[in-house]
């Protein structure tokens, strides 16, 4: 078998095999198969697609290329949700405790990663003594008497994903559905999940920005989890405005706090009810999504799910007082409201600036060097729909630096306001279920 | 700049300036554009094509990455001729020094190659003592005195196209029409040819398999080479059997000398009249196909043409007196008949397996390391249309070994003999002026 010739099936049109898809992956990683041929076959990809065999054949390959996790000896079966990501995304702080507070098993594999603000760890790191170092042996200890941990991520989980994506970054090939989706899934997959709930955004704050391409994908990874035989769903959801009001690392596991209790705010609370529905019914919890649904608002209610988030935290070494007393997270020098200009209904609020904005703040990484402030970032007082008053805040920054006009600026350049009404976007497009 | 944005804008169908592939050429000369880069840069232009001015600014841009031959000392519009290569051409070795002799100068730079015979250099050494190793003012003198001297290739013309050609060899990104027009165009201009006649080849035996690529081919090649201020024109000839009757390096030397007094192959002797005659008109010594050809005409039948052969071999070291006794150019010890097993008409030769045969005897590289045996070749006694009788004999192996089983039975393989009566294929299909 020869690379250039595969090259060529697929740039042809032609369906790959199993074997043929195991011989480029298994070359890649081994180095036996150069950059510029996997870039010239990336390119192909993007041009001519994947079919459905040749994804699952794909992922299956890139999770063999390094560590499998194995989580047998945890009990129950294990659900991973997962989300493409956007702007202010505090489901995985809430989710985690809400779910295993009805008894799922979550073992969680988490990063750090870039962005507007940190990834779930950063987040979690809030709160003082918390940490993630974890040997195996604690990890599935943890999760067998706490039904939750989180661990940092594995340095050889699919090397072969992490070597093509780096590859695809600089060669514009990215944008590729079969390779986006195998990219995602092969993570979750060697991460040991049994069942995965994928919540894909869509809109302006989201990678995919129109609901195709987000159907497209959310079509592709749930085919992909389907065929490689665990079961998987996937939900689309709104990111044409950040989601939930906080954005910043301590700020979002004060906004996490509230809704662990069903005090959140309503879109963020209607989304983790909705995943975390899904989830519970995939772990066979639940019959259905409407008994799920019941038991997930009863935690929230009677209290279990916080104390099930403070049993977690100070199982991994956090101080779990702060969450009755949420004043000693980290906290910013300075609180900045950002006026309105006018009064009006909100018709836009530009997902994507606003996470700039935070990310200047210090709330995120723009490089892997990049350190993140805990304490900064945004609370938004006014979403898509609501009224303002000239002069009325539409943003609280919260800010260890006094120069935030650039801040100011991108905030207010980010919404607009109109004279006539304006409806609530919906929350949830669609639901993939196969 | 930075060349990921350039491969998305290529991959998006967009239109790249000059200036942008001077950046991605001059980057990739100089190593700071990496191979992967590369390779998913020529894949997007596989999917995307190139408009005229891009194939344009491909082609200077790769010109200009390395040695520019200057050949203004020489009198008079250097004309250069290409063909695309096929099965037995010995149009160089023919059309070289007719057109000489009409005093059209030929300052050729040619190579060696792979393929089923050698390159023009590997055929004119069959003559003893004949080499290329010339400086460039012997070669200017030379072409100035005889009108006729050839050289050996630079080693640093277009090294860009060098490389990229390379890369595009085991990435599947070769037949790519712009790609290909870019890289005969770059080498033939930075050779130093004012004018240039190309011979583009279509059928089983050629590169390019059908009419409408050969076509397009063409059109691209005359639109580079008229865009960068070279008039060039483009003739489509028959390649779905071997031009003339030899394959072989001193076998076509001696079918070449036959064909400069007259004596040659029909198809061999019409294709050196018309493409000559073109080359004579650009180069400003007729004024109209006809006149040219009447001249070429004329030096054939007054012997002038071969006159030159003979003053341009002894020339660069060569013994000329085997022109006049070709029984001293190196001939092979065996001589085999290769039978038809039935009676009837040829209706077809596929020339890629007669290639094949002559390259298994030893007149061709496999590999740039493999040795040429200048002896070996086959001859030809039918062609499409000549009726033959059962066990009369198809070709004539030329062979320094006895063991020619194979190559027997692929040269039986290669013609199809039928009951009907067959047309002769056309020779010049179309001719591509602009």
């Amino acid at each position: 078998m020869r690379m250039v010739d595969l090259i060529a099936k697929k740039r042809d049109g032609h369906e790959l095999s199993k074997q043929e898809i195991n011989f480029i992956i298994e070359g890649y990683t081994s180095k036996g198969i150069p950059d510029y041929q996997m870039s010239a076959f990336s390119m192909a990809i993007f041009f001519q697609g994947m079919t459905k065999n040749e994804r699952v054949y794909l992922t299956d390959a890139m999770v063999k290329s390094g560590d499998v996790i194995d989580l047998s000896e945890i009990d129950g079966i294990k659900v991973d949700k997962h989300s493409t990501g956007g702007v202010g995304d505090t489901t995985t702080l809430v989710l985690a405790p809400l779910v295993a507070a009805v008894g799922v098993p979550v073992a969680k594999m988490s990063g750090r990663g870039l962005g507007h603000t940190g990834g779930t760890i950063d987040k979690l790191e809030s709160v003082p003594g918390f940490h993630v170092e974890l040997n195996n042996e604690e990890f599935v200890r943890l999760v067998n008497e706490n039904k939750i941990a989180v661990i940092g991520q594995s340095a050889n989980l699919t090397p072969a994903d992490k070597n093509l994506y780096g590859l695809r970054d600089v060669t514009a090939t990215v944008d590729s559905i079969p390779l986006i989706a195998s990219s995602i899934m092969s993570k979750k997959i060697a991460a040991g999940a049994d069942a995965i709930v994928l919540d894909v955004k869509t809109g302006d704050g989201a990678f995919m920005k129109n609901l195709d391409d987000a159907s497209d994908l959310a079509e592709a990874m749930v085919d992909i989890g389907n065929g490689v035989g665990r079961k998987t769903m996937a939900i689309i959801s709104d990111m044409s405005q950040p989601l939930g009001f906080a954005i910043g690392n301590s700020l979002e596991v004060k906004e996490a706090i509230d809704t662990l209790v069903g005090k959140g705010p309503a879109d963020l609370h209607e989304l983790c009810l909705t995943l975390g529905s899904y989830m519970v019914t995939l772990a066979g919890k639940a019959n259905d999504i409407n008994e799920a649904r019941k038991m997930l608002e009863d935690v929230m209610e009677s209290g279990k799910a916080l104390e099930v988030f403070k049993t977690f935290l100070s199982s991994q070494g956090g101080d779990a007082s702060v969450i009755d007393d949420p004043t000693q997270l980290p906290t910013a020098k300075y609180k900045v409201e950002v006026l309105a200009k006018r009064a009006g209904y909100i018709s836009k609020i530009t997902a994507s600036q606003i996470g700039t904005a935070a990310m200047l703040l210090g709330a995120g990484r723009k490089t892997k060097e990049s350190t993140i402030d805990l304490a900064v970032g945004l609370v938004l007082k006014k979403k898509i729909g609501d009224h303002v008053d000239n002069n009325e805040s539409l943003v609280t920054i919260h800010s260890n630096s006094k120069d935030v006009d650039e801040v100011i600026r991108l905030i207010q350049d980010a919404y607009s306001i109109v004279d006539e009404q304006v409806e609530t976007p919906a929350l949830i497009y669609k639901e993939v279920v196969k």
